[in-house]
Order: structure tokens, then C-alpha cells, then sequence
């Protein structure tokens, strides 16, 4: 691993761009490159100035370019998944459901390797793995050191052994990027909280199943998993850890009729009247991370719409009071910010370099 | 007008089919015909076995058989809607702005003939019609005599005098026949309730406008009007009229890329911990009405589908209760059950026919 | 068999009405009941005066009323399809696929009943099923007596002894019935033909496979199979069976991300340089022939909208003629036309009931 | 004007990166901002490295960092569409009705200022505009200077004087860069060529028109102005400037329910049975041009996909030769290469920069 503690990666900074001294970059994989989540972090780190993205593995026949149809993307190893083990970068990134990660992350770490894992395998430190993900949990060294990777709610962590990163899934990162400051300034009740999120159908993944069908998805809104989903105690953990917060809410999920993006309601009780002070706690919390962008309803429509957050790392969150009934639209793209972004800002966090590096992308205007 | 109290349209109904003497049918006209609700509203009074559609009233240029192809459509007269008045039929029903109903419908019972109105302009009995519509309403006498027409909860009224129903909100129905079962029985917390609404684009009605554009609405699951919406008096009223209970929620409102149907999310405290508590509310209510469905989410996930509830005159609710917190979705057709179709059961009701007449038509499958 | 030639079921009709003896209908079953055929099969004939549908085989756990949330859909049997022959009825309705098919038709023959089978098994006399369907014909005979059956091309046939109808593609279904007016009058040159073919998602039926999932669909309008489409020698094959004209056209298929219908453009060399005579071909054809609607695009632009003839049993054609060059648009519902209700036809003619019995569902605005 | 013929800008260019002397860079502006083209365009621009887009022209209140969330929107200025001639910029990018360039850009060159005009105002050397666009054309010698811009086939011109480049139509573009070099190569027949063309919605502009709402075009593949598309002109005229051919093609165009994209089916007699040799013309041609992606459709069925051309400025061209007859499918971006990418590729060639730059962004994977 070619950066260590006080060894950092030389960043010489100015607005936007990085000069950047190629050979130092640390190399990186990703395990389960052809899924959506995998294809997104290949598209951010073959663009990020800090990363050279080596390998991609995939449990089927998986070639890069047939994908990402820019020419950097020809150069990437494309290997069968049974192979990561042999070929082992500095940072491993796995894009792989929560079962494959929870025998892949302690092998890698064992071999002296970080890793980035997007699955929910190790962000869950209290709650019962067998009644939410389905399966015994048997990592507990490992699940006791992830660290869980909400940027910039989580703290960093050095180098100075191999780190096991816990990504946030998409629902819980867009719900508590909203509500953590609220609940940390006690601005809200605890109690009768209501969360109703909406995820376009990437967020199921690319698992050929009948009730993902195009046919079957066009011209739905569709609940599932009601109060059962396994982000519920993700949220639960994630803002008692920032907020000291104890939650319990209800939480609906829908599948949308859209490719990508999450739009989540959240309904409280405010403690105050005055949207300053709601604005305030915004403004204070988010006032040195570039990615998040906020407002009232009545101020910024514009965050109410998916597309305009769609393809970027931001988080847009915007809210109306209306006595003291408090509505906010928390939005993401949940494979950037849900996922894949949201994996570079733990990189760049791990790395030492701006949270933002390589994510500043701009997108089409619709 | 052909139909007074004491002098019903005989009915010899089999189970389904209905052998109608089609002298005594009543004549039926719309107003605003070329909408959505209009077009909905002519296909179904087409193929009602009691109705005789005469005539179709439009701001613009506009032919019947250019929107409905099939062969009926060919014989209804088109017209002018300033000719309204000029060609009145025994029902009247207006698919009009609330502020062109305000103006036509004291007109027409005056002229001694029925108004089913699916506009606002009659609907709110004690709230300020210039906050919530943007207009002083200048009616109060038919707006007293107004009746409020949700089947099955609205009493029946006889015929008479000339009648003015005020055809419900498409939200407000469905958010009503999902709360006044539990509402009345006391079954759940009447505050901090939750009502997170989603609505295929046909809610917005036809009139050209840069935001319902395809471009603008594709990808999209909008908030707007955010506790703003006037279905929210609606709905306390509708329920303080249906269970004595004074309701104050959340209420949000979206607009969803589907061309149809309304789904709406009702979160609440339940004052029960058995779900066949729930069930059995639903049970008693709906037992004699044949246009609901209900169950569990559990046991039918079905229900909880737009495609499935879409092009019937049905409404389907499910339930799910995790602890104390009840999860309520309830799902119609915004164009059916929501305005045209509930606007038949209030004809069918004031003619004495079976409230399910001419409204058990099939759909398809997708 | 209770229906045999010269005992025909007796039709008193009216112009929409069937007062039918119930008695006498004859039973039907499906094979293959789940898939998106099966099902709009299963409606049109659960609502068909003279079919008694008594049971549906599926491959996997199965219920129908699960997917027809209307009543009648409680009382048919569900059962394997292990179980299909033990349980024949009149008539059989195979919507399973062509290797399914195959093997099925000729055991159901033999048994004394009917088949109507929707795959393209029996669809080709004179072409290698191995180039086209990747499977050897071993079934020479079944193939030799099968009647491809499009109304109103195809000649009636009795039931003096089990017949076996293949259902025509749903391409093939909107192509022939477009051109074999214009073929048959020598309206057209039959070199330099080219057709360009879209068809919503349920023609691609509802196995779970990736590249339907609604992620990968939406946003698309995928060309696949490019001169490769196995409905391709079906509609050589069938207009030199209704126009004796030899045809070699390009043609070309797209997945649409709709849920149904499909738009072929045609594009040929007219002989004639008036439009009234290719008009006057459609005219005299389709004359006595309800199912098919047609006019010029200039005049009969609703003609041209999916949404207008979709959920309809109905063919939509329209022309354009500029120089010599004509345009023609030929549209249907993929699963009605191109496969249910065509089905429904041909029962319909096997039966000797008018054509359209069954078939005039009148069908949503939108 | 800062650049003049002799002084161009410096470019120190490396692979991809591009050291910019920003003192130098000309100014632009955007007539028309608010529409889709416009908003394209502006974001294209504010990430050009050698454009500075001051200024945002729009008929109506508008601000572009309500469209452009990047922070480098909040910069520019947006004044009313009336003082255009008041806030000239050395490049002047009209985005604007085709009327709208006709009246602005002869006062925009006679005051010096070079005009890229993305409407068909000045395409059309030898057509009829009142048959095609509906006015006369009254600017004959504005017309006669005009540059049809179509990158890498159009000539280079100096900036010696004022130019204004005529930005070819987003079909035009997509089908005459696909036919070109065949027809340059005589490799396939003029005759009984058919282009059947299939766009996104947001090719139809924002203007609210009830055509356009998501209710009408969802669910539809809608033809429309059948034979009549003023871009059949301008692809005949573009075709014989480029390979001295001229062609008389069937050419009909779509409206897909997808916001981005063109996905155009050339069908042709080829005079070559062999696909290497249509593969080998696409190689000569554009070998050096960095903006399109070929191959077969056997090998590529990547570059069949909108969703992977949509969001860069490439266009894919894939080809499959079945006897003689030719498919060919040409799919590219409708607002980047069929627009405001095409008006940067005009504008580097003006500035003797790579045609490419500003253009090779990454995009989203999905």
C-alpha cells in the first residue's frame, strides 16, 4: 500500500483542480463491476484525479467497455470474481451483496488491503443480522471495526492499518443527512416521526427478476417491504451515533418509475416555529461540505426535483413548516450519494484528500 | 325531468346485467367534456345502461369520436359550452374549473335540473374558499344545499328538487374511505397522523402547461402545493362529517410519472395492537359495498398496485400494523373512483340504481 | 366437444347483445396463464358470452385471482401444467412457448379437442424452424393441418374434427392486415418494401431476464434481432397466402418503453399516384369486418396514438401518400390483436359466432 | 472580437487537458437560455475552456442558476430577450425559434459579432421556406453567407469577417452523418432509401402545448408530420454537399415517451455484399474525428442503446447487411450533438481549437 500515516498524498489544490503526481495514486478494484452501483463507481474512479482504477471483477463474462463506452474505460482488467484474492489492490471496493461482502471484507483486510464495502454487511452494530439482512452475522472482529462511512457526519480515520469502510445504504443516507441536524440542535420530537422514501428501480439492482420488468414497474409507485426494510435500523443507528438521538419511526419504501434517484418525505413535530432556526441548523452543519445543497420549499422548487440531483454527489434538502408540523424532502442520487459517491467520499476522506475530489462532475440539464 | 321521487327507473337487475327500458332513461350532458374527467366521464355514461348521453359541451372545437373511437361516441351532440344553458339535460355534469361551476350550477338547478359537480366550487361547507381556491365564494345558498357525494358514506337524497352534489376530490376520496372506518370505531390517534399522496399526471388536467410538459414531469416524483393543497380542508371536513373526529395532518401531494392513479400513504398511531381489529373496521363498513377491496399487505400485496386499481371504479386499501404504528396505503384511479366514476355512483344513487351500475367494467390486464 | 358442426350454439344477437344458454358453452382452458398472453386471455374470456373458462395451467404456483381482482377470476381452477392432460377441456388455448407448444398441440389432438395455440410453432409451412426458432420441427403432421388463423384473411374452418389454430405473431398480425389489401389489388411494388416495427414490453413477454428489466427499458427504443426477427418469413409467408404476391422486406424490430402496443411503419412504392384508391382497397376489405378502423393520417390523426387502440381488439391503419411514395402506419395492441383477442377470433369463427363476440370492451381514455 | 485570423488562441494542449490563458478567451452569450437547448448549451459553455459565457438571454424571468445548480451558473448575467443587441459578446448562440434568427442574426453580424444560430433559419440554400418553416425568407444575403456547420464534413472557415454558422437539425445531423460516407463512396443505391427516425420528447422544445403533456406522450410512439418533417430538405441538401448525391427518401419521425435522444433506422439497398466494406468507409472517415463510434450491430449492440450516446456529443452508427438491403441505425444525442454540442463543435472549429473541445465529458451510467 503505497500511502501510509504522514505519507499522504500530495495535493496541491487550487479551486478545482488537482495537480496530481500519477505515481503515487493508490490502485483500486471493484468487486461486482457489471451491477449498477459497480458500473457508477467505475464511471467516478476513471475519473477521479487521485485513483487508478485497475480491475474490475464480475461473477459473469464482464467486459468494461462494453459499458462505459469512453476510451479510459479499455483499460481496466476485467476478472472473474474468484480471482480477487489474487489480485489484491490498495483499496478494494465491493459492490456486492451483503452475503459476498461478509466473507470477501475480512480476507481482504487479513491481506493488509482497505476496503470500501457498499453492501450492508457491516454497518448494523446492534441490530439482529438474521431478522433484518437474513442471515447470521459471523464477522463480529470485523463488523466491530468497520468504521461507517456517512460523509460528513463520520469521523475520519488514519491509514495506519487496513480499514473496513461500512457505506451507507441509499434510504438511510438520504434520511439522515436531513434529520441529523435537526435532532443533534433538538429541534424536532423524537416521537411520531413518518418517513415515506421513493427510489427509482436501479436501487433494486440488476438481478433479472419478474417484478423488476419493465412491464411490470411502468406505472407503479409501489410500497414494499413495509416497516421491514433493513435500512430502518441502518437510520435508527446512524442518528443515535450523530445526534444521540433515539428514533422510531415509520418508514415506508416505494419503487418508482424511474431509473435512479431517492426522494424521501420526513414528517415531524418541530420544536420551534420560525424555519430560521430549521434553516439555521442547515446552514450550520453543511457550511464547509460543498455537496449539499439547501432551502425552503417556497425559496428553492428547484431541490424538489429528482432530475436536478440525478447524476450529481450533492444531497438536496429543502423544507416547509406549516404550524409546527414540519415537512422536508431529503433527495440523492442513490447510485452517487446512495452509493457509489458516497464510496469516493470515503476514499478521499481515507486518502486525505478534499471530500469532494473527482465528484464535482456536471450532469445534463435533464 | 323525467325522474321524480316515486317514479324511479324501473330496475329488473340480474346480478350484472340490467334490463333497462331506455324511454324513461334520463339524458345527460358534460361540461368540459374534452378534459381528462370529461372523457372519462363520457365513456362511462356511454356505456351506462340508465344514462343517455346527449351532449358534450367544450371551450374548444371538439368532437367526441375524435377521443373515444368507438361507435357510441358518434351520436353525442358537441357543442359550445357558452351554449350550456341553451340545451340543458335532466343531469348536468360539470368537469368545469371550480370558478366556472361556481357560476354555471346555481344557473342550471335554477332552470329546475340535477348538478353532479366534479369541481371544487361546492365542496367546502366552513372553510375560506379564497385561501385555499383564490376566489370569494359568491354562492353561499347552493353551496349550503350542496351535497357532499361520497358513496358510500354520504346519505341518499331524493330527487325532489333540483340537486346539487359536489363530486369529491380525488385525494380526499381516497384518504376518506381509507380513514372514516377507523376514525368512527376510534380506532386510531387523531393527531400526528401522516398523509404522503402520490398522483398519475391526469390529475393536473389537460391544460397546457410547461411543468406537466413529458420532458419536465418524466423521472420525476414531485412534491408540490406542500401543505398547501385544498384537498387537505376537504379531507377534515369530509372526515369530521363521516366520524365526528377532528383531524389536523400532514398532508403532502406529488405528482408521479404515470398517466393514472392515486396512492396514498396514511400513517398513524393505532389505539389497537391486533391487525384483525383494523380488518374487521373495514369489514363492517365495506360488507355491502361492492367497489372496495381490502386486506392485509401481507396477504394482498396485490392491492397495493396502480396498475391493478387503475381503470376500475374500485377503491383498495391495505394495512400493515408494526408495534402501535399502522401503515395504511389506499389506492384508486384519479380519473375513476376519484372524479368520473364516483361522479356515476352519485347519478346511480339519485336515480335509485344499484350504486355499481354501469361501473363493473373489466379492464386490462396492464 | 358440445359444439359440432350443424349444432351450432344459437346466437340471438342484438346489435350488442348475446343472450346466450349457457348450457351450452363450450369449456376452455389455458396453458401458460401467468404470462401476459395467458392473462388478457384469461380476461376476454372470462367475460366471453359464449366460452365457459374453467381452468388455467401455469408452470408455478398460480392463482387468478391474484392478477384478475375482479370476481369471476376466484372460481377457475389453477393447476400445473403437469396436469394439462387431465384435465382437457373443448378448447385449448396454448399461451406457452413454442417448444411448449410443440409438444403439447399434437397430445391435445389426439385427445379429441381443440387447440388454439398462440405460439409460433405451427405458424410456418414452408420454412426451417431451426433457422428461425432454433428448435427442429418434429411434428410434420400437427404442422401440415394447422390453419394459421387471421381474421378476416383466413378461411373458416369446421370442427367436423379437432383443428388446430396457429394464433399469428402480433407483428405479423399488424403487418399483413395493413398490407394484403394493397398486395392482393397490385396497389404497390413489391420490391423495396421496408418495415419498421416498434412493440411495448409485454411483447416480450414476462420472463425475468435483464435486459427487460425497467432500468435497462426505459429511456430506450431498442432495435434487436435486426433481420433476424422470426415473424419475418411468417409475414412473407402469409401475405403470399392472402395476396399471392412474394415479398423480401427489410424489417426491423424495436422494444418501446411502453407496457403495450405496437406501430409499424410501412414504406412502399405506390402504383397509384391517389390516395382514394388505396383508401377504396381498405374500404372494400375491411368493409363488413368491425375489428379494423382506418382513414388517411391527415384526417384520422387519433388513428396514429397506441393509447387509442391499445386495450381495444381493434387494427388501426393509416396512409400517406407523397408522390409515390406511400407512408402506412399499421398499430394494435400487442396482446389483443396480436394475440388474446385474435384468439378469441378465431374461437369466435370455429364456433360460428360473429368475429367480434366478446371483443367490443370499451376501454379507458387514457 | 479577441480573436482574430493569425492571432488565435494558444492552445498548450495534452491528451485531454487543456492549459487556457483565460484573458483570452472570447465571450458568449445564449439567446433563447430557458428552452432545453438553450440550458444544454449554457452548461456546456460555463465548462468550456476557452468560451466565457457572460450573458443568458430569455423572453421571460429567468435565472439560470435555477436550472444549472453548479455554482458557475450563479455568474452569469440573464437579461430579457431585448437586449441582445445592447450586450453583444463576440460569439452570439441563438437558441431561438427559427423566426426569432431570421429578424436577430443579420443585426447581429452587421454589428460584428459572429453568430452560431441553432434554428433552421438559415439552413436551407435551395428550398422553399414558406412550404417548409412557414415564412418567407427575407434575409437572402445573410442566407447566402450562411456556414451549414455540420462537424467534421463542413469545410473550416476563417473568422476574417463576421460569420454565421447555420447549426444543422438534430434528424439532419444523426442521418446525414450515417449516409455520407456511403453515399460519398457510391456503396449504396439512391434510390428507395427509407429513414424511419424516432426522437425524445425534449426535440419538441418546452413551449407548453398540449401535445407535449406527459399524459399524451407517455405510452405512445407517435409519427408526426409524416413526409412533411422540415428536416427532409435539409438532409437532402446537407447529402449533396457532402457526397454530390442527391436523394428523394421515404422519411418519417417519431415521438418517443423518452426525454433524450435520436435513434434513426436507415434502411438501403446496399451495392456491396460484403460488410467490411461499409465498415471501411466509416473508418476512413472518421478516423481522425473523435465524436463517433461504429460498428456491427453484431459486434457493438452497445452502440444500439440511447441511453449510452445520450449525454455526450458522439454519435453511434451500427450497420448489419442482410443479401443486399442495408440497416443501419444512427443514434445520437438531440441536444448535444443534435444541438448545443454541434454549436461547441462549430465554435472550436472558429477558434482553431480541437474540435472536441469542451465535449468529452463522462457521463452517468444510466
Amino acid at each position: 500500500m503505497c500511502i501510509k500515516m504522514g505519507q499522504k498524498v500530495k495535493l496541491e489544490t487550487t479551486s478545482k483542480h488537482l495537480k496530481v503526481d500519477s505515481k503515487i495514486k493508490p490502485s483500486c478494484s471493484i468487486v461486482g463491476a457489471r451491477g449498477y452501483t459497480g458500473l457508477e463507481l467505475s464511471r467516478l474512479l476513471l475519473s477521479h484525479p487521485l485513483a487508478l482504477l485497475t480491475t474490475c471483477f464480475a461473477t459473469t463474462e464482464f467486459k468494461l467497455s462494453n459499458y462505459l463506452l469512453e476510451n479510459e474505460a479499455e483499460k481496466v482488467h476485467c476478472l472473474p470474481e474468484s480471482q480477487v484474492m489474487n489480485s489484491l489492490t490498495d483499496f478494494v471496493f465491493l459492490a456486492t451483496p451483503a452475503e459476498v461482502s461478509l466473507r470477501l471484507a475480512p480476507q481482504i483486510l487479513r491481506a493488509g488491503k482497505h476496503v470500501i464495502d457498499l453492501s450492508g454487511a457491516f454497518r448494523l452494530k446492534n441490530c439482529d443480522y438474521s431478522k433484518w439482512y437474513g442471515f447470521e452475522h459471523t464477522e463480529a472482529d470485523a463488523l466491530k471495526a468497520a468504521v461507517y462511512g456517512l460523509a460528513p457526519w463520520s469521523k475520519p480515520v488514519s491509514l495506519s492499518q487496513p480499514v473496513l469502510v461500512a457505506n451507507p445504504g441509499c434510504y438511510a443516507t438520504a434520511i439522515s443527512m436531513a434529520l441529523a441536524p435537526l435532532l443533534k440542535r433538538d429541534l424536532i420530537e423524537t416521537s411520531h416521526l413518518v418517513i415515506d422514501a421513493k427510489s427509482g428501480a436501479s436501487g433494486a439492482g440488476k438481478k433479472a427478476a419478474e417484478n423488476l420488468l419493465f412491464t411490470e414497474v411502468e406505472g407503479e409507485c409501489l410500497p414494499y417491504k413495509v416497516g421491514k426494510h433493513q435500512h430502518l435500523p441502518e437510520i435508527i443507528e446512524a442518528l443515535e451515533m450523530f445526534s444521540g438521538k433515539v428514533l422510531d419511526p415509520h418508514f415506508s419504501t416505494h419503487l418508482l418509475p424511474t431509473r435512479r434517484g431517492i426522494t424521501a418525505g420526513v414528517y415531524a413535530q418541530s420544536k420551534v416555529t420560525d424555519l430560521k432556526q430549521i434553516e439555521r441548523a442547515y446552514a450550520e452543519e453543511y457550511f464547509s461540505y460543498p455537496l449539499v445543497k439547501f432551502g425552503s420549499t417556497a425559496n428553492c422548487p428547484q431541490l424538489l426535483s429528482l432530475k436536478k440531483v440525478v447524476g450529481t454527489a450533492r444531497t438536496h434538502i429543502t423544507y416547509e413548516l406549516v404550524g409546527n408540523k414540519l415537512y422536508i424532502f431529503s433527495l440523492i442520487d442513490n447510485l452517487v450519494k446512495g452509493a457509489a459517491g458516497q464510496a469516493i467520499e470515503n476514499f478521499n476522506r481515507l486518502i486525505d484528500a478534499p471530500v469532494e475530489t473527482g465528484l464535482m462532475m456536471q450532469k445534463g440539464t435533464l
